[in-house]
């Protein structure tokens, strides 16, 4: 086909395939998302995005979960722009990391200290590495099929992956104490840490909240073996509470993980951790050429500050009920079987019974087309954009995509 | 001591060692540095970067290798403002992408495709997933005292780092045939990949060209073993050529590794790969919260764009040799005994038969009290904004440096 007849996304999709393995890599390719989805973004704002062939959507998606306040919230590019006038990456740290270690460590309860990665893998595998200093130890538990990142330790595809590389994991069920009780078993007294996270959120299946029974079993049976907890709050912190996700719960961490939401966007994670891994954490080499740069580190202490200033969290965690409760009561009016699963900030759904999400990938087309960008396989993330007049708009999209999937034959019952 | 009579770096150092282990980490804490060194930088313009306390220096360190163009370069300020505007972390990824790939591969001889993870780690590490998914084997050839990263099968300290995590490596002698020839044999058919930079830049230690007979070698023992030769640009990348470091030498990698320089500070890496990869790289999981940000991509794109309009390598080379050959030249004439080596845009200085660095580390205290920035313990990094009057007046304090230890009895002969 001449390709003057191609879309703008077509043509660039066209490009790609050339000089891109497979068209596009990672979670940003557009293959997992449904058929005739968009491959490219042009822009963002406030709670909406628009596809290089200029649709506009009210974003459920957030970037997977970076985008917190919305798209280019102009108080979190003010602090941006003020830091990137003096300097970003230098040869030195810039007085913000100060700055940011400290907001962290004052507002969120288990932490002492902290350091600021680039990636949620870099959190996380930085996270045991420590953990495996401070106990001199080597096995760690993780939950079968969790996602901890890309690293050969935790990534979900083989390809490339030794046996060496998983040599020291141990797997249990998540939620499942009699499965974990025995991986601890297992490893015995060489038993670095268990990492979690906060809920079971592995992407393409229905999600399931912490049982706080579960996450107390955890803890005890840590602190009983001299191992350390390390909390996984890439994908949940603060989207569920303003510290540590299992703070309501009274389940203290020994470690945490964060990236994503904590600098709406911009490139940075932390790892914090309590006074008794502080020297260990000295004797491990933390570091990347852009670890240091201080442009993130404002967007991160502006995004932690406007979430305070307007209450955030709460405002968000309300809106996402109603939203949640809202396609609950339109599914069963229509007589239509979903699961919807999940903290409502970071809910999925799914249909009853369905082959291979054929009908999770209808509906999402089906919001798409009505322009609501949801995900059919990985859970959905809400910002603190999504204000009572626009989540009403996502339940009038929501409402037409479910009487659409119904009209197209999805399963009632 | 009351904290009014402290310098703003002191007070900053002192509020940062109660929340960050060691006060810093990595390497840019500043205990790497002389003695009295500042600990944070408040910004940088072009060739210079000014600490917190007021100081500038010309700055020869470039944030560890980031800074290719000058701090703030006006065209790469520029593209970052205009792709900012529009987005930068979305749902999928920007246009920019495809133009950024574009122009990698159509540059660099070895490349068929692009794909841009965030830190050098992800890109030596994911060039060796590459290669051990392509292969089907486990083995790994480095060599000694090499840096490739701060991930566990790598990182030059050994806290938490397991011997699982090194089951797979097996280490040569840079530059010597005999014991790479001796570690290849023992890889036997195992051997997936040898990782190597362009040339022996090893931290702390007088740095060594690379022999064209060694890289030859490597290449001839790759090919005949079906291993993949990946060369690790991350800290040489558009200082040596315009293409790959070894294009020079005739010698072809299968696979680079690229970050720091390529988009003048902004966050962002590179791995290139030949067709014979291609499908592989589709089958490993390669992902990152940030890596599809269009912001530091358009850095990117504008920074290599200047690059050539400018004919930056060329120009930054002849200013560096002048440099490094004007410091030769001055040690000579004031009977000091120096070793200048490694590539002349990413120079090193040490003083012969020094204890501990003590001279080297004296005479980085002098240069740094003039208004210059090198380091003590790394090798130094060039940019293109230090021009001939900037050289000038480098050599300038260089001088006055080596006359101040000479008479602080720097050992001469």
């Amino acid at each position: 086909m001449n390709d003057r007849y191609l879309s703008v996304s077509d043509r660039l999709r066209k490009r790609a395939n050339a000089v891109i393995p497979g068209g596009m890599y990672g979670h940003q390719s557009s293959a997992i998302l449904w058929p005739g989805a968009p491959s490219f973004m042009a822009r963002g704002d406030g709670p909406y995005v628009w596809d290089v062939d200029g649709r506009r959507y009210i974003d459920l998606v957030c970037s997977y979960g970076p985008i917190l306040l919305g798209h280019r919230h102009p108080k979190v590019e003010e602090a941006v722009r003020k830091q990137a006038a003096l300097a970003d990456c230098q040869n030195l740290p810039a007085p913000v990391i100060v700055d940011l270690a400290e907001h962290m460590v004052e507002r969120i309860e288990h932490a002492d200290w902290a350091i600021f990665p680039k990636n949620g893998t870099d959190a996380t595998t930085l996270s045991l590495t420590f953990a495996r200093a401070a106990t001199g130890r080597s096995k760690v538990l993780a939950a079968e099929g969790a996602y901890h990142g890309a690293a050969p330790w935790c990534t979900p595809t083989m390809g490339g992956v030794t046996p060496a590389d998983r040599t020291n994991m141990l797997y249990f069920t998540y939620n499942d104490i009699e499965s974990f009780d025995a991986a601890a078993d297992e490893a015995g007294t060489d038993l670095a840490a268990v990492i979690v996270s906060p809920f079971r959120h592995d992407a393409n299946f229905d999600q399931e909240m912490v049982d706080p029974a579960f996450a107390r079993n955890v803890r005890a049976r840590c602190t009983r073996n001299g191992a350390l907890l390390v909390l996984d709050e890439v994908r949940c912190g603060l989207r569920i509470a303003r510290g540590c996700s299992w703070e309501p719960l009274g389940v203290r961490p020994d470690i945490t993980a964060w990236s994503k939401a904590i600098a709406n966007g911009y490139p940075i994670a932390a790892v914090l951790g309590t006074d008794v891994i502080r020297q260990t954490a000295c004797d491990v080499f933390a570091t990347g050429s852009f670890w240091f740069s201080a442009v993130p580190m404002s967007a991160a202490l502006a995004t932690l500050s406007v979430l305070d200033e307007e209450d955030g969290i709460a405002r968000m965690n309300a809106v996402a009920s109603k939203v949640v409760n809202g396609m609950a009561d339109q599914a069963a009016a229509h007589g239509l079987s979903v699961n919807i699963t999940g903290h409502p900030t970071m809910t999925y759904l799914t249909f009853v019974g369905e082959r291979d999400r054929l009908w999770t990938l209808r509906f999402a087309a089906e919001c798409a087309e009505r322009g609501l960008f949801i995900h059919p396989k990985h859970n959905w993330f809400f910002s603190t954009a999504i204000d009572e007049a626009i989540a009403a708009q996502v339940l009038d999209i929501t409402n037409a995509a479910f009487l659409a999937v119904k009209a197209a034959g999805a399963p009632t019952g």
